[in-house]
């Protein structure tokens, strides 16, 4: 199996295990009969590539752990992924009618709605969180930590915050440096946190917990330069969602920067410091490897 | 000292304890130079009777407590109804330009600023809620309870899920068990989970943090029949909110189900009510009775 296909296997593990949990996290809501409910099963159905989950499972496995229960912590971790998803999107943040192939949740239903959707998420992603937690029989100081990493790459020095200075920096000048800053924040705080709290659930020692989370920092990175790259090359029906979004909003991205061959090859530079940080904390490297290079080679 | 006195007392002390807390926090965000920062300050800024901190003040000394930590705990519980007070008063929500006497964060800075601080809020309320496990030394097992109380209070079956109940049930007409349902969720959790995580903190046994929870239940209700007679009789410059809002946008509340007079005497009965749950689980009752004659005395 050459190593795209080993990573497209493992994302599809990926998607099979989260999204038959999300369903049925959907379905509570449904039968809670909550007039909420329609619209958050809506937002949890939104497709993907369950990148997030695959390094959890990933990096749970590359530190010994074995218990299926970890599905339950890949599907916190998308949860927390899909609220931001929802707001990123709202008219007041990115204002984007299309995500993954679908009408975005306040296209379908209405600004207020797909608001208090993403604010419900929050408590939902816990609830979860601590059903992984459950599951895999966890001690109350893992718990904890995993609980904290979580909520420490959603808040202000983690993801919404970094979706704040993103909308502040919208048709500034800004240098590589703060470019790399706002990204660290808005999509590489939860990536590394996915790396970080699947080894914290495999109980990973320090030294490899440290390696774990600067591999996700790296790449985390480099799924952002990717992006940029599709953002700049790919078409709307390729990506699922508005192709060239960050041009017709003036955004300073990586291809401003480096042009998008000078971005390839530094997403790609990316990769391999990733890879290499695992090795240097001697984590079995060959699945997140794969899911590294996934990361900078895919079309969507 | 009457007992008026002694529960403006003990409200006063929960003013000083958690307003210094709050600019506290507020000065990291400030300090963390992050653009957010002023918004978030001007929303913790947000003046406040303190009914929240108060009862978990009162219920962690009921139960034994002692430790000034307590101010912390305090501290997140009124961030939590802080961050709900700021989407409630949202356009898309009860859409308020006044607040305690002051605009309210959309009204300042704009709607899409307002959405997203109470969105950083949450993992903020969080924060707190570890410091203040830290600062008391909470083992693991209190800490997750309680955590586990303020996140469900916050949720569907909570908070958010009540504004929600609570919107959709705008201008329709509602069963006064539906009424009840609806508050039980938009003021009532919270107002349980304070009494509840201040017995908790001190260690109370099953049976007085049951008394706690079903006192908490008692003055939500008690708090929120108040609130509508005070929405009918008080002025906008007494309430330091607009007065009459009920009318205008048509709500059902428990004047239209019981008259002004009729809603006053069924406050006062679950007061009375309450303060029985706390002799009936052996908890020492004097300053939450004391709170709970307020609640329902008071003037705004």
């Amino acid at each position: 199996m050459t190593e795209i296909a080993a990573a497209e296997a493992l994302l599809a593990e990926a998607r099979a295990t989260t999204d038959a949990r999300l369903g049925e996290v959907a379905l509570r809501f449904q039968r809670g009969g909550h007039p909420a409910g329609e619209a958050i099963r809506y937002a949890l159905g939104t497709v993907g590539k369950r990148v997030r989950p695959a390094l959890v499972l990933a990096s749970y496995r590359a530190s010994g752990g074995t218990d299926p229960g970890i599905g339950w912590l890949a599907t916190a971790v998308e949860i927390i992924h899909t609220y931001s998803l929802v707001h990123d999107d709202l008219p007041c943040m990115d204002d984007d009618a299309r995500r993954r192939g679908r009408p975005t949740t306040h296209v379908v239903f209405d600004v207020p709605t797909a608001t208090r959707v993403g604010f419900l998420l929050v408590p939902v992603a816990v609830e979860v969180l601590c059903q992984a937690a459950d599951a895999m029989g966890l001690d109350l100081v893992t718990r904890q930590a995993i609980a904290r990493d979580l909520l420490a790459a959603s808040g202000i020095r983690g993801m919404v915050g970094g979706q704040w200075l993103d909308l502040v920096a919208e048709g500034q000048r800004l240098g590589e440096a703060e470019l790399r800053a706002i990204h660290a924040r808005k999509t590489g705080a939860l990536i590394r946190a996915a790396c970080l709290v699947g080894g914290r659930a495999a109980g990973a020692d320090p030294t490899r917990l440290a390696g774990l989370a600067a591999f996700g920092e790296d790449i985390g990175l480099a799924f952002q330069i990717a992006d940029d790259v599709l953002d700049a090359t790919a078409t709307t029906d390729q990506l699922g969602k508005t192709a060239g979004r960050d041009a017709s909003l003036r955004k300073m991205t990586y291809v401003s920067f480096l042009g998008v061959e000078g971005a390839r090859a530094e997403a790609r530079r990316m990769a391999e410091r990733a890879v290499a940080r695992l090795d240097d904390a001697r984590v079995e490297a060959t699945a997140l490897a794969s899911l590294a290079h996934y990361i900078v080679q895919r079309q969507s």
